[in-house]
């Protein structure tokens, strides 16, 4: 598959690594087309660096950067966006207090990057995962929400092929207890002494 | 401590277990008083049952029925919960649909039960441990949600003491995140093949 991650920083390098090792096309795009030329290339051969330029050809758009970027780049595109799987995997944190969530109540990112971008299949996954642990081997949950079933389908496939474990937990309504949840697991890091690497999980 | 269980259940069963074995006094109250007095005979000498009487004498009060008995007795029993370390476990499920809570948006279980009993220290605990786990030995993750600081350390030293992890995640306002990442955690045990047997867990 033909996968557009928007934003060249952490998350864009943890997921690239896992979709390049799961054998996808990784194409990443980036306000400065250096910086994705620069991590396409520790990314290897099956993956490319351009600027923000366009998500033709893309199946599917990862939108990687923070809240605001992702939907301010949702708007911006889209009418390039209409139909295409539209993956938001931020979370949209007070990062100032670490104890709340910055989008209005009730609403998730996801809910906020569906309005920006109407017609775009949006599917919530890859908040709960931290860079880190992406950028490592070892099987990790991925949880996916979406209104569209078969965008969730497609996006669990690109998870298992990159030795990940998906778990669809259904519509758009439930990215709001992912980004909710998160925020929890975020903020005590430094309570468990997690040092951002630890991993959201149903264990057996 | 004197820990008052109300509820005869798998949860009360699982939970006083724990805090049996951690060394603490667990009275089981139900409005059957042989289901509770069984109960507690299973539990072991430092167990009893009673039937739905009174809290006086207990230090933490858990309210381990589901959500519209925890309210019930809440509101029933207020005047005698005022200043106690009241614990409410419940997950205010939809049970006819698994994919949605049954509480007001934006609301938690705990927020209601608060409501019901003004002047109780609330905390949200144990709401994301199945049953089986807790019955069984293994650390588990135990999330702590509540608005009394000091209520959620005495909560969390119990868990401590019963071999279970503390998860303090701050104030009340975060049990709503519990409790809707738990009815995930639920509706996806097909999908997993969790078989109620699955932690909730920030695995390192």
């Amino acid at each position: 598959m033909e996968v557009l991650i928007i934003g060249a920083g952490d998350m864009s390098r943890g997921i690239g690594l896992r979709l390049v090792r799961g054998g996808h096309q990784v194409r990443i795009a980036d306000r400065d087309p250096d910086q994705a030329a620069d991590l396409a290339e520790d990314l290897g051969d099956s993956a490319s660096g351009e600027g923000l330029d366009s998500a033709a050809g893309a199946e599917v758009v990862i939108l990687a950067m923070p809240y605001e970027g992702n939907k301010e780049i949702a708007g911006l595109w889209a009418d390039q966006l209409k139909g295409k799987i539209v993956v938001d995997i931020c979370n949209p944190v007070d990062y100032d207090t670490l104890d709340g969530l910055v989008t209005p109540p009730g609403k998730s990112a996801a809910d906020e990057i569906a309005e920006a971008a109407p017609g775009a299949k949006v599917v919530k996954a890859f908040n709960t995962t931290f860079s880190s642990r992406l950028a490592n081997t070892g099987r990790l949950d991925v949880f996916i929400a979406g209104d569209d079933a078969d965008a969730r389908k497609q996006i669990a496939s690109l998870c298992t092929d990159a030795d990940l474990r998906p778990i669809d937990v259904g519509g758009r309504k439930h990215a709001l207890a992912l980004e909710a949840f998160q925020l929890l697991h975020m903020k005590v890091q430094g309570e468990i002494e997690g040092n951002w690497s630890t991993a959201l999980t149903f264990a057996p």
